[in-house]
């Protein structure tokens, strides 16, 4: 996507194919800093301490970890177990990414299959470039299945804005380009359709206001940062055409498990009968599931998240506290949509109903 | 109520009786400093700059500056002239508040009957005193009111701590003493009735984690603050059991306006059949409208107020910017929540159905 007028990928190789380069987002919006990874412990402090986040970014920076593994192993028999034994390391890094783990195992085993550790360095290269070109293509054909939902709103508005909320970020900074729940809008606004985002900041960590924001600002994309309480008011006032969120675990049979307060958005988007939509690569499917409030864990996370806001104060970053420093506070950082707030889901093989039925006749195979 | 062990209103007369002394809530949580107003001129200041904020308290800041205005008028025939000239002034320091003109206009009325200069000032100040006094009086009814609905919980519960949510700060900082929606809760507590308070941080201005968190806090209520997303999950998870908030204006028909975000959690205790009252004193009731959605106007503020956040940084406080300087944001305070998703009003008369014919019922006079 755009950065000021360049092209950029969250993730690439360097020109010296020695160094994987990341986006440090720990620092955005108010520091771009391009990051060398040149070691595997350059890769897990990445990955942990959240220099890149979304489940397909995480998956491809592990599996550029393995290749990175590959490139300074010992050239001998040992090589094999060397590598096993930092492939475990990585994916230790951050345990409940689901996409992490596929990664890096999917890159490890190729990568055992070659005899001489020269060919181990390149198939390591090969696999992981493979799957960062499979999430980009992924997430391109959501955009494309996605488009025509906000095209036939352009058509009925006359060319007048679309208004499109969005929850959080599952942009192009969470995977690797376009975004899931911001394919469509890129492709819309790509096409020269008048778009315009509704950003909810995104509350803990504000990547609505961070990430996002920054993103479809620096794509050229209209938006408006608005507070997590805002989306029912803008819906009330018929201010929001359609929502598109994207998702961290969908059950088979729609349940969708989003950051907190995707749900009430869903309720205040039924409430006014405006369509709500999930955006996916079928990875997020948990096939196993069946009832997302009862089945889905929803991770517990560090209280200081909410009780201490970081930003910017003159021209350097800190964090404020914004409480009584003795009131508890907690931090759960997901919730469930039921399938019947969700209008359907957008995948790399089309749009599907929440139901068992219809998402099982996109994906028969599984 | 108790702060720190003593007991405090939100505003008083000094012992000397000129001096109006209130909370700085501006401060709040991080410092507890006490101001004292001795001219009309620190009162506007007071209210416009909010100091003081939340409609009844606003209202009898206004009433005392009357009896201040009195207190500094000239000895001579003029000083009616200058007293309706000062009132204007107080009257103007923040239009929307509907309170203060109302608590405003009440005193003049009746310092304009006293003929010498001296009854004028008795008068202004036995006005404002009981103006307070009332407020406190309506607040008291409020909590005696809405106390058995939690006592009821309490007693399906079997003595487990009931769980009440909350949006923004409708407590007592809002009012002289007991608040609105809190009322019922510092009546269930000083009954030893075990309750426990989810604290909506309400974003953007944070009157929840800045407000309501401290004086729960500091009456020793339990509480936890949580962010605004975060209502729909523990109301999925069983972890509300009714929600209580306040209104700054409600229709005769029972739409409520409230800070924005208060309908995203009637949406969400509705679709999980959890009880959502609303409290108020009768003077909160516009009893010319009937579409709250349609019908009452939605103050905008400036976004600054979204794109930058108040805290304490080690120990001074200071501003921190929280999303890129270019992106644009809205800031609506209100949204309304319509009749449909209040279970019932908490008035200093009794509980009524939020509908036109209840209401009346309780308010024939109206």
């Amino acid at each position: 996507m755009k950065v000021d007028g360049k092209y950029i990928q969250t993730i690439w190789l360097d020109e010296d194919e020695r160094r994987v380069k990341i986006i440090d987002q720990r620092r955005l919006p108010h520091e771009f800093v391009i990051v060398d990874l040149q070691t595997v412990d350059d890769t897990i402090t990445a990955i942990k301490d959240m220099y890149v986040r979304g489940a397909p970014l995480i998956g491809v920076t592990g599996a550029y970890g393995v290749y990175l593994a590959a490139l300074n192993a010992p050239d001998n028999q040992t090589n094999n177990d060397y590598l096993i034994q930092e492939c475990n390391r990585i994916k230790a890094s951050r345990p409940t990414a689901v996409n992490l783990v596929w990664a890096v195992d999917h890159v490890l085993a190729e990568v055992l299959k070659a005899s001489d550790l020269h060919t181990k360095i390149a198939t390591a290269k090969k696999r992981a470039a493979a799957i960062a070109a499979q999430e980009v293509e992924n997430c391109k054909k959501i955009g494309e299945h996605g488009l025509p939902l906000i095209e036939q709103i352009s058509r009925k508005k006359e060319g007048k804005p679309v208004n499109v909320l969005t929850h959080c970020n599952a942009g192009w900074l969470a995977c690797i380009e376009y975004g899931t729940a911001t394919a469509p809008i890129y492709a819309a606004f790509d096409r020269g359709i008048d778009v315009h985002v509704w950003v909810d900041e995104t509350r803990p960590l504000n990547q609505g206001t961070r990430l996002t924001a920054w993103e479809l600002g620096k794509h050229g994309v209209k938006h408006t940062i608005i507070t997590d309480n805002a989306g029912g008011y803008l819906m009330q006032q018929g201010k929001v055409d359609i929502v598109i969120v994207g998702t961290d675990r969908t059950t088979a049979t729609g349940d969708v498990a989003n950051k907190i307060g995707t749900y009430l958005k869903a309720l205040a988007a039924k409430d006014n009968n405006i369509p709500f939509y999930v955006a996916l690569p079928s990875s997020t499917f948990d096939w196993r599931l069946k009832d997302g409030v009862n089945e889905i864990p929803i991770e517990v996370r560090d209280p200081n998240e909410i009780k201490y806001v970081h930003g910017l104060d003159k021209d350097k970053t800190t964090r404020v506290l914004i409480c009584p420093a003795a009131s508890p506070a907690a931090n759960f950082a997901f919730d469930i949509t039921p399938a019947k707030l969700v209008s359907g889901l957008i995948t790399e093989r089309g749009i599907c109903m929440a139901t068992e039925e219809d998402i099982r006749r996109l994906f028969p195979e599984k």
